[in-house]
């Protein structure tokens, strides 16, 4: 029976799911990222001790365990890679060196209600640069080009990246004159969903706003823009702050050095906010085009004091592709296809079942030389045995005899073949991936 | 804090888990077998439906659950990976071409005390095929060939694939006059922790067994051989029994396949018992040569009752790698190493913090042809950032200038070069990863 929240893919939607990993992860090691792996599971109070997401961290208990017993540890499955991370590099930092750049694709739980593209168990494709004490402001610059590389390496809707600061919006708020600068962002941060009137009068309610300090905060959330325009409309509101100065001069880092890299990817917008309390500067959120109502596939951002030991600080930036989310919203829209059912490019038929050594020796032939080969489960009729084939997509049946024959069952076209030396076109080695686009082109 | 039985390992060690995935995954295909994952939980009546390891679950519970609410379904982690395959063929039997080959990568948990070798969370690699009503037994002989690959494929010890059948066993002491077959099997099974004379004992106790009839168990769990001489062998000791015969054309089917296709592989055990209830004929169970004293790394078997939906069953054989058990051993022996820390093959040196722009475009024009690069974080001395990269084991610099060169920094060789179209050598593309042998010669 399927559980609510915990997708499963059928073996086509799985080999999409590891061809777009295998895609994300060669990029990421291109960047020179380190692949890492946490448990599972953290103490509970390393769940706690971080976010919003903390109410919906499941815990685990033994089955046979005495339910009175005080001696173990209390343990959670992870809601996210971001927590988790901050802990191993504490728990390591005698073992690592920094900058430390990892990237790290695992499931997270979460035991919020499930709704469309929102799961319970979900994959995650995360990287991260942290360092001691500081970390210079470029990785901030460089997380949206690498995902601008993974997306550009799959068959995906181009991927627009949406970038703020925190810097900018605290900065803009303090220089206006607001204190609960939290309350603020929080309150800014509805815009999409209740719309600029209640946000407006929710400002004035809970965060001391004046009717002028609210329309200007709306007026800065309301700023968006693919170059570094967005500095002199910001200026224009006519705020002073240091830190508004700082957040500006970072976000126009990031801007600039993602138009040099692949214009259009990046756009500052800002009013974006991320809910996650331990964002301390950049801000990213994504949208695919075409996808852009299903809200962010790819977030993240920096963040200075999320992982401490005593006086030891490693503030850290990162990103993190929603992999699961992404590719359940693509296949509820029939968006990404694959050529096969299986990975087998070629069917060994069986004339006899005595015959089954030899085939076996023939397809060991093929596999030695990495081509995908199953032999038939028995000797039917050889109709059937192509029937085998055509219905999972196996391109080739290959035919045992003096010679040995190879057919391509598409074009019905028959050659005599050798096990030792017989090639597939490079295209069907492998099955093949595509996009609606590419499909119909 | 570590937390015992939850295993992290660090970069270089992820690195050398990571290629040993690929090469299984790689061997998988070659065989034709698709991939699959399972969500991480299943309901509780499904995990306790099957086999020993009920007692060893994890529950699930939210952390805002009211603990009153009957409504939400008892949810457990899975244990394995073949019960969840089970129960997934049975609820997709419609959409799925039979019969069905598929492998499954993925952690599992077991709330077990940990011990060396034994972990709470680890990863397995499973292949399985299944069909509807009957399954050829050729697929029994399938599955050592297949691992026998995937071990050959990495920097292992030789691995030996002990079978068995249990219905060699269960022929044998009914032919014996013994009704009891399980619970012999059961005290045959603990022949390698207490020793012959205790089981002889408790033959006699507990299966009702004369004190001939045990010696008569004891002289079957006795034999051995790696070709078909254990038939002659189990016929001398002059038992009768149809089922005994069926059991023994099977497992010399399988001795005889792996002869043919890797002397030395597979060896007929017949003390292998396989704790687990489901298996109904063939048992598999891995030695790595050296660390036999450690147990199975790679174990399964026949299992034609676990999957079954009203009228319909599912037979199914299928064999399990212990990912993190494997590399938990040979880490404990230093016996794996990978040639660097992190998968960057080029640093490109920083010479001032303003030619940053220029060395992003030559750490681009490197990385579109597949060679993993960094920047050098920071402006330092030269020095200073060719320590960088020797503290990660980087094994190339690249020094932007009028023209550009790369140094080749173990053996102090400095060449121009161009980013556009300079390669390094194909060995040091990515880290090498070997076995202690190889380290060694």
């Amino acid at each position: 029976m399927p559980i609510s929240g915990f997708p499963e893919w059928l073996p086509p939607q799985r080999m999409i799911e590891q061809y777009v990993l295998d895609r994300i992860r060669n990029t990421f090691e291109l960047y020179g990222f380190a692949p890492l792996e946490t448990r599972a599971v953290e103490p509970l109070d390393t769940l706690l001790s971080k976010g919003e997401t903390s109410k919906e961290v499941y815990l685990l208990r033994r089955l046979q365990e005495d339910p009175n017993a005080a001696d173990d540890l209390s343990l959670g499955l992870h809601f996210d890679l971001t927590v988790p991370f901050a802990r191993f590099v504490v728990e390591n930092a005698g073992k690592l060196n920094f900058p430390f750049r990892r990237y790290q694709i695992q499931k997270v739980w979460r035991g919020e209600r499930p709704q469309e593209g929102r799961y319970r168990e979900f994959l995650q494709a995360d990287i991260d640069v942290v360092d001691r004490d500081t970390l210079p402001f470029h990785y901030d610059t460089e997380m949206p080009l690498v995902i601008g590389d993974a997306f550009r390496s799959l068959p995906l809707p181009p991927a627009v990246i949406q970038v703020n600061n925190r810097k900018v919006c605290e900065g803009f708020y303090r220089g206006l004159g607001l204190e609960d600068t939290d309350q603020v962002l929080r309150t800014v941060d509805k815009l999409d969903k209740i719309g600029p009137d209640k946000v407006t009068a929710q400002l004035v309610e809970t965060a001391g706003a004046t009717a002028a300090q609210a329309a200007a905060c709306l007026d800065l959330a309301a700023i968006a823009a693919e170059d570094g325009s967005f500095v002199d409309s910001v200026r224009k509101l006519g705020v002073e702050n240091d830190l508004l100065d700082e957040g500006l001069g970072e976000l126009l880092q990031v801007v600039e050095a993602a138009g040099r890299h692949s214009p259009g990817l990046v756009r500052a917008e800002l009013k974006i906010a991320r809910g996650l309390d331990y964002y301390t500067g950049t801000v990213y959120e994504t949208q695919l085009r075409g996808y852009e109502r299903f809200g962010s596939i790819c977030s993240g951002g920096r963040y200075d004091n999320l992982a401490s030991s005593g006086a030891e600080r490693f503030p850290g930036v990162g990103i993190s592709i929603g992999v699961s989310r992404l590719l359940g919203l693509l296949f509820g829209h029939d968006a990404l296809g694959v050529s096969r059912k299986v990975p087998t490019c070629v069917l060994v038929a069986l004339p006899q079942e005595d015959q089954r050594a030899e085939c076996d020796r023939i397809a060991g032939a093929l596999r030695s030389r990495g081509i995908n080969t199953e032999v038939a489960p028995t000797a039917a009729k050889f109709g059937k045995q192509i029937r085998f084939a055509e219905r999972r997509g196996i391109p080739f049946v290959w035919f045992p005899g003096e010679p040995d024959t190879v057919k391509d069952i598409r074009s019905g076209e028959q050659i005599e073949a050798d096990a030792s030396s017989w090639e597939p076109p490079a295209a069907d080695r492998v099955p093949v991936i595509s996009g609606v686009e590419d499909q119909a082109g």
